[in-house]
Order: C-alpha cells, then structure tokens, then sequence
C-alpha cells in the first residue's frame, strides 16, 4: 500500500482540478491510498473508499511570501499534507502551490539528509530521444558551490534510478563548453568533484554538457545552479509558447489554411502529444527526509495527475532509500566538501584538493 | 560609401558560401564595398567593380585555440580583416569563424572603447512580438560584476538604437523572478547599478525579466552574464531542434501524414520562415573600438548575408558614435563602478553607494 499526502487547495486552480486527478488516480492504482488535505467544505463532495479528508482551514496563496507560509498560516493545506509525511502517515506529499513556501515548509519540516546542505528542485524535461533528460536545480539555490553540484548529481542519481529504472544514470555538468577549462571557476571545481566522484564509482560522470544537450538527451540528469536551471527551464518555456503560437496563428490565418489544419489535424495531434509538457509535470524536491513533489500551478487534471505519478512511482521505488544509499557512498566526498566548505579553507586551495584526498583514502 | 572587410575563409564552409554571400549583398547594396579577405587562390574567380581583393595566406581552424590564433597565425584571415576595421580601411568586419578566436583577436587588435572593461557578444534572438530581443552577454564573461551588466546593459542600448531605430530601447535584467529582492548577490546589486542609470537617464531599464520573456519580447533588450546568455541561447537551440525534428517526423511517417504536409505545404513554409534563426544571423561584438560582427559558423549563404546585413547596418547608423554618446552620458556611473572594482572595494561596501553617490554629484 502506498499512501500520498496531497495538497488539494494548491495551485491557480484548487480542488476544481485537484480532485478529479485524484479520483482518475485511484481508479488506475487499487493499491494506492490519499489523504486529502484542504478546507472540509471545499473537499467533503469526494467519496472514495482509499481516500480520507484531513481537515486544513487555511490556503497559502501562490504570492504569498516564504514568511507567511512559515509562520502564519500554520494550518495550511500544504503544511499540513507535509506534514503527514513527516509523521509517517504518508510515503510523499504533492502540492501545485507556490514553489518558494513549499521548499520552505518541506526543508522545515522535513530537515535535509546527512551530507546534503541544500534541498534542489528536479524537473524532468522532454528530449529528442523520447525519453527525460532530469535537470537539477532548477530555482532553490541561486548561489552554489561546487560541493553543491556534487550534491546535486547524486541525487539526481538516486531520482533517475527510482523512475526510470536506470541503475547507473548519466550525469552532465551544464557549461559553455565541452572542454574542461570552460566555465566558470566553481564550475571548473565542480568538474574535478564530478570526475573524483566518478573515479570512486559514485556517479557515471561524462563530463560538460552545453543547453542544447538537454533536449538532444546527452545524458540521463543535468547538474546546474539553481539560476542557471531556472532560466534554461524558462527560455525553454518561453520559446515553445512562441512556437506553439506561430503554428496555431499560421493554421487559422485563413479559410485555406483552416482546412489544412483540419486534414493535418491527427499529424498536428501526434505532434502536440510528443511535446505536451503536461506529461513531465511533477518536480521533485531532493535531498529532504521526505518525499515532496511540486506541480506546476497552472497544471489541469491531466498535467496534476502525472504529478501523482511521479510521487507514487517515487515513493514504491524507494527514492529515499536510493538516495541514502547513494549518500553513504559518496559520503567521504561530500563530507570532505562540507567540512572544507564550513572551513572557508576551500578558496584558497588547490581545487583538487578535497576531492582526491578521500578517493586515496578510500 | 560603406566598406566592410569579409573574413572569407572563416566558418565550416568557407569561401563556398561567403562568397555567393557577399555577390548578393553587393547587388543588393549599389554604395556598398567589400574587402574579401582570404587566400588569394580561393578568392580570385570573384570579380566585382566593388570587391577588392586582400591577401591572407592563413585560416584560423573551428578548432584552432585562442592562443594559435591570436600568437602563431599572423597572416589568418580573420586577424587581416579585422585590422582592415583598425587601420579606418573598413568601418566593420564580419566573419563566420571561431567565436572565441574573433573576440580575442577584436580585443588585441582593436582595444576596449573607454570606460568599458569587457566586450560582450550581443546577438537578436526572434521574439513573439515579431521583433527581435537583444541578449547580451552570450558567452564572452562567465563572470560578470554588476559593473559589466550596466555596461552590457550601455552597449546593447546603443546597438538596438542603431538597428531598429528605437532611440530609447527598452532594457530587463535576467533573473529568476520579477521582484527586486531575487536573484543572487551579483544580480540584486547590478538592479541597483541598473536603476540608478535609469534614474539617471542613461537607460530605459524596466527591472528584472525572467527567461520566457526573452521570446515573449518584454524588453528590447535582455542583459546576463555569459554563462546564462550562451546556456540560454543553446538551450533554445537544443529545443527549436527537437521540436523542429519532431514536427518532420510526424508529417513522414506515412503516405497518409505526407499528404496532410503537402496540402498544409505553404502553412508550413510560412511557420518556417518566422522562426527561421537565419534571419537573425550576426551577433555583434560590443565594446570595442571598431565594429565587429560574428556569423554562425554553420551559416549558408542566405545567413551570412544577413550577417552582412546587420554588419552595414551598424556601420550606417554610426553605432560607434552612439556606444560613445551612451558611454559619455552613463560616465559617471560607469567610473565609479571601474574605479571601485580596481580599488576592491565594492564588495566590501553597501551595494548602493557606487550607484548613487555619482548620481547626487551630477
């Protein structure tokens, strides 16, 4: 039996769209339970044998600040779908609300592992070879180290390994350039991280990868600073609204054009599901005692119930056992990172320093 | 009369398409001259009343590093047209080569205009609105200060004012969010440096922009490190193919999807020209003291016109004269930013003060 938390009140849309997914949900998986979690008169309506209301009578609004959500609405249906998780009573939670506060709220409530100081946001972007191409971090962490990289590949590893049953995952390291002298400094440090951690036999490191690689799907995660993976993701957003909006505009110019779209229109449908976002929905919040996942507000009964998905594929996979493991066999490189990181040592020695000293002691 | 000096050798094919290039823009420019730079025995079957001919026995490779380029090919094709720019033979040269190789050799040659510390590579991206958004840096600085942002942010003012004859472009920093309080250390100071040049009357800035709005075309112009910019640029590259490859496929797939192409055949060819890259072919390296513009290698000869296009462009609306009209207006600004990056002192004072304090003095 696996159980999820959801957050029925999140996103632009609430329980209009948060039910019927969940409903569409349990019809598909006879061994899954939900906890509903919201305000008892907006959920009461929902009747399903495996699925229970857990009462919240506050919402945090998707433009409400961090604080709000931490210290003011403590009866929020995304606090408390969290919270359930933190208890036990769920394997992970999944909310469409407001990125920051849920970060927030999950790192608060939550903690993050051993060995990782900072949770990242894991999305899975569509790719050329039909599969995913897993992009970390995509917005939690602006400012990161090279330590931080290297916590991010491995648990982009353990994510990619619990989904796609991948059990040696491919990793890139975003840059300007294949070539190792690239980039930026913490970028060059993070590379020599990433290839002593290969050398150790904790990730399959094949070295930079350019933006064009995620969608050419170079390798299975992509491993970059929050800014960076949140402009990429945004470009790209940006971009396919743009094209999405030249072909419908070119389709509906004219009458001749609209009967060309009618017969194009199985071709134009095909085409629209190999690029349909909807089906990637669901962001992974890594590197927490707990399994989160984040939907896109904007997501529809469609979109929110891939999200689920992913959350029930995560938590009967074992996603947080994946990533202990992987933790415990990385832990001389991440500690090392860690512990030269609280040092202020790092800076002013050479990079390779703290990545080839635990590989020979090892 | 315009003169631009045309590095022929530069980019995967070389004179093969350069050259048809340069007879079209020739015929279509009756004041316009060209220098074609190359070996004298690729070049010679040219023949133009308008064309000369100038001798380089050398090429710098795709592949060559900056250091062959800029220490052992003297006699390179790109270093000879570039100082046809310096010697006032030419008002701005063009090639298809090596990006890193051509910036260093701009900036060896032809020297930084005052006032500015690093050149930038400015390229237009097509945007919803039909126009193109300016992206600046996409490359040259992996990292920036928010110095070099506000001079990025001078520099691509100057240039969407010479092209698309807006005098006051409009300018967004990219960011992770809208609100001034985002992004990390380097970018909420560079909003600060930013906002005083606008209080100033130096820029149209409109605040932080976020990746999609480079497409949506929010602002004229979008500033970023080169980090951000190039993973930007290649990741709607990498995108815009897939999407791309996927709408071929699904219209071949059978006799039945073909037929649906053929019909929706002139729906299609006009799709394609609308996001056809080729049209916005020709970054231009700003900053320097001499015009610069820079082709996609891969460039066929429809895009290497347009490089040259953009190149006489630049020259005929006297870009230099407005970068140095926008660095003497910005001055203050800009001299304090310098002077306090050389002194090392920024960092240690409150971000504010390099912004304001030359703004109450003027």
């Amino acid at each position: 039996m696996t159980t999820l938390a959801v957050d029925c009140m999140g996103g632009d849309h609430g329980p209009r769209i948060t039910l019927p997914a969940c409903r569409q949900f349990l019809e598909s998986h006879p061994d899954a339970h939900l906890l509903l979690v919201g305000r008892p008169e907006d959920l009461q309506s929902f009747r399903h044998p495996r699925a229970q209301l857990i009462p919240a009578n506050e919402v945090v609004a998707m433009d409400d600040p961090v604080e709000t959500a931490l210290r003011r609405k403590k009866d929020s249906s995304m606090r408390v779908a969290i919270a359930q998780v933190k208890d036990g009573k769920a394997q992970a939670a999944v909310s469409a609300g407001n990125t920051g506060a849920l970060m927030a709220l999950a790192r608060y409530l939550l903690k993050t592992e051993e060995g990782i100081e900072r949770p990242a946001i894991a999305y899975p972007m569509p790719n050329a070879r039909g599969t995913a191409t897993t992009v970390l971090d995509l917005g939690a962490n602006v400012d990161c180290t090279e330590q931080h990289l290297l916590q991010f590949a491995v648990l982009g590893s353990a994510l990619v390994s619990a989904l796609s049953h991948v059990e040696s995952p491919t990793v890139g390291l975003l840059n300007i350039g294949e070539e190792e002298i690239k980039g930026s400094e913490v970028i060059k440090r993070a590379g020599e991280l990433l290839r002593a951690a290969a050398a150790n036999g904790d990730l399959n490191f094949r070295g930079n990868v350019e933006g064009n690689d995620i969608f050419k799907g170079t390798t299975d995660i992509v491993v970059c600073d929050g800014f960076v993976g949140n402009v990429a993701l945004k470009t790209s957003e940006g971009l396919a609204a743009m094209i999405g909006g030249f072909l419908k505009e070119e389709f509906s110019r004219n009458l001749f054009t609209k009967l060309a779209a009618l017969i194009a229109l199985p071709v134009l449908a095909a085409f629209r599901h190999r690029v349909d976002h909807r089906r990637y929905n669901g962001a992974a919040l890594m590197g927490l005692r707990g399994l989160v996942f984040k939907s896109h507000g904007s997501a529809d009964d469609f979109a929110f119930r891939h999200a689920l998905e992913r959350a029930y594929d995560a938590a009967r996979n074992n996603l947080l056992e994946r990533v202990r493991a992987r933790i415990a066999h990385a832990g001389p490189l991440l500690a090392a990172g860690a512990a030269d990181v609280a040092a202020g040592a790092l800076a002013s020695q050479p990079a390779s320093t703290p990545a080839a000293a635990p590989a020979e002691a090892a």
